[in-house]
């Protein structure tokens, strides 16, 4: 049952934002690996008459961002909420299925940068030029990026995935899946952690 | 600043409960009291649009019975769903106050005696026998619990409460007040002990 642990995750979201820096050595702690699975919250949210958590009522809304500011100071995480936030983050979750098709280790480091620039520095990532050069940097070239957003291919396949996450009732972003148990939530890494030590029910 | 804590919940509210067991623990552990506050989350969930964990889609409601026994095992904590859950905690709500300016110790001893009836062994507590037994077990006259579930001035007394934890915004089941500072849920209350610790931001 020391299968690889399945997280899904919104490039959009500041609670998967978090599980990114803490999931993989959570894993590595017990022998397991970690597959990083962007999908777009926005399709489940269809589904389940949830909203982004900055459009419910003010009631909801004005607190998000103080979690968000106390659980980065917490973890030693820097956190910029970026402008005009939530985006929709269909080019970067493209542009990592392609990498990773590529290079899965490459596709993972091309996350941490998305992931970095969006909630780190406060830059938004729907424009194809900003997701290019973050993989430029890490070696890819710019115009192998570029065309990549728009071959139908990549375009289908990150639509599968989304499918896929919906199918196995993902419904928030971050999710785990451990041995077949769902966890929701980067507050929910210490039940995994808690799961992984016992090794089940 | 070190003034008490105060603590919203539902008695209906799984996470509440959890919260119950560990709240008056960590305060204590930096100089501060609890205040416990029962509201009806019903309310608030009027306001926000959210509905019930349970009664989400389902999506979303296969995967929180999960959640609740795992927190519980992982914290050593006895959880039963209660059948028909869940219940409006009306009545518990109310014996509560009527008990809270008579003796606040007394108080959080029913409290707890509630939610271990409700969660622990997961008997439901809508009948005004029930809500008395418990009482009684703590040496107070059962005619006289019957009497204030149907007092008036007890029944504003909880309404009031209710208002005013819609007031502070509280929307979810359990919120914690530190200083000024809203955290909600029970995967929160590392984060009130955060804060507890550094003193603020």
């Amino acid at each position: 049952m020391a299968g690889p642990i399945d997280y899904y995750f919104d490039f959009a979201s500041p609670y998967g934002y978090f599980a990114s820096h803490r999931i993989d050595e959570i894993a590595a702690r017990y022998g397991r690996t970690v597959n990083w699975h962007p999908f777009l919250i926005g399709v489940a949210f269809k589904l389940t008459g949830q909203k982004p958590l900055v459009e419910q009522t003010s009631m909801r809304a004005e607190y998000f961002p103080h979690d968000w500011l106390r659980i980065g100071r917490r973890f030693g995480v820097p956190f910029t909420m970026p402008q005009g936030f939530p985006h929709a983050a269909v080019a970067p979750s493209r542009a990592f299925y392609w990498l990773l098709d590529r290079d899965p280790e490459l596709a993972k480091r091309f996350a941490k940068r998305i992931y970095h620039a969006y909630f780190g520095e406060g830059r938004e990532f729907t424009a194809p030029d900003m997701v290019a050069d973050e993989a430029a940097a890490l070696g890819v070239a710019r115009d192998e990026v570029l065309a990549a957003l728009n071959d139908q291919t990549v375009k289908d396949r990150l639509k599968a995935e989304v499918e896929t996450a919906i199918d196995r009732k993902v419904f928030g972003s971050p999710t785990f899946y451990v041995d077949g148990e769902m966890f929701w939530g980067h507050d929910r890494l210490e039940e995994v952690e808690d799961w992984l030590k016992r090794g089940g029910w």
